[in-house]
């Protein structure tokens, strides 16, 4: 297997988002020597967006995702997907990634939940296909289905591809994906025309919350260089976007130590 | 679609661990009038198996089910698994349900350990089928595919029956599948052959535990009488089991206030 190509690393924000505002995450990837960035939209506001895109130019960063569009469970999402769109198209994003929401306030409906968010996306793929933005559908991990995403599968994510047609596809993050049975199979499935990001970490055990105890790589039970050797067998050769959500331990210590982490863990277990 | 009936209510008595031992859960059951049990192994022999057997037969009841077999990352996997069938033929009961074990101590190797798992189960099924005791292969939810059972959906868990022959099956409990896109679909396919228990409880919005932290019946968000009916119609007609671990909620009440809790939720919200 080839060894992971510090070339392809990209810092996704949530990362260190206790620690940089989206201006100082730009530097520091500068700093840092990593090449791609996935910013988060509510850093992004708080930077404002032509900001961004100057400091991100003058770095020469890629942005390798726009984090997030989608919750289409909320009352503005057209709206909001919309922005999210002019955004991504902005910032060159190579995806807007969608985490698309789970049940509604007081519904048990999983079934509708996720017929309207395919509905949903047909109806802003328009715009997202006219502004050049692919839409990166985000399954995530079924204990995150009630709250934040009713697509919790590659498989089902990859079926709505499949009915949605040109523009858009999947982002595979593998904490979400990582037990799945079928993983190698769907990975194989989407190839290298859906998969429009791919985003690493570990699963810790144990784990002590929900949404919040990510590990680094290297520090929990995921077969990272297995799941790799996937993913390039099916024909990404986008970033490899480093996403942990750590209240316990990353987003407490000082980001440049997380930087440098991520590197050398990139390097080494991933 | 018919009502939940009265007469198909089985306790697993880990819904009030923490308050009863085996004996007292047996009087529960007869006093409220609960016509199935589905004891633990721990609580089994902190009471005696023959004692079990006979509390268990003056009161009338049914063994729905004996949790738990499996756990093949085990040193004693074997000598316990077969300790497990003799048990579970003594009782009578419907099936020995498998929590099959997740990643063995240091690995991160999970084709190894499902294909370890299986390898397991043919090896102690002729056994269980001399016993006469059906093997129900327990799929956990994927968030504890690492510390409790490799087996994360059912469609997993069928392909496994379908390559083992006679004498396995699956316990089906909403709290691990009912986020699950392909759940209608293969719990048709499981049918009335391979569907051996049927286990309800409700997952909680916020859920703040990954082991501990199941809800009652209409506490949740599981859509329980549209999953009962997929279950009814695949031709499933056992007890439906109550198995709630929660450790902030229902294994701080009285017993007899969960046992009261739990006939009334069977009937509104199941």
């Amino acid at each position: 297997m080839t060894p992971p190509d510090p070339q392809r690393l990209s810092l996704n924000t949530a990362t260190v988002k206790q620690q940089w505002t989206l201006a100082q995450a730009i530097d520091g990837c500068a700093r840092h020597g990593v090449r791609g960035i996935s910013p988060w939209r509510d850093k992004l506001a708080a930077m404002g967006l032509q900001k961004a895109v100057s400091a991100i130019k003058a770095n020469d960063l890629s942005v390798t995702g726009l984090c997030r569009g989608g919750f289409f469970t909320a009352k503005d999402w057209l709206d909001d997907n919309r922005r999210a769109i002019e955004e991504a198209h902005a910032l060159e994003a190579d995806c807007l990634v969608l985490v698309v929401g789970g049940l509604p306030q007081g519904s048990k409906d999983l079934g509708h939940a996720r017929e309207r968010v395919q509905e949903c996306i047909s109806n802003i793929l328009p715009e997202a296909r006219a502004a050049g933005v692919p839409l990166a559908i985000e399954p995530l991990h079924p204990m995150q289905a009630a709250d934040r995403a009713c697509v919790n599968t590659l498989e089902q994510a990859l079926d709505m591809c499949d009915a949605l047609g040109e523009g858009v596809g999947v982002a595979v993050d593998v904490y979400h994906v990582w037990w799945d049975p079928k993983l190698e199979e769907q990975i194989r499935r989407a190839g290298r025309k859906r998969i429009l990001g791919y985003h690493i970490c570990d699963w810790l055990v144990p784990t002590r919350d929900l949404a919040f105890d990510r590990g680094m790589m290297g520090d929990g039970v995921i077969d990272l260089p297995l799941i790799r050797s996937w993913i390039e067998s099916a024909g990404y050769t986008g970033f490899h976007e480093v996403e942990i959500f750590s209240e316990h331990d990353w987003w407490r210590r000082d980001a440049d130590e997380v930087m440098r982490a991520m590197k050398e863990r990139y390097l080494r277990a991933s």
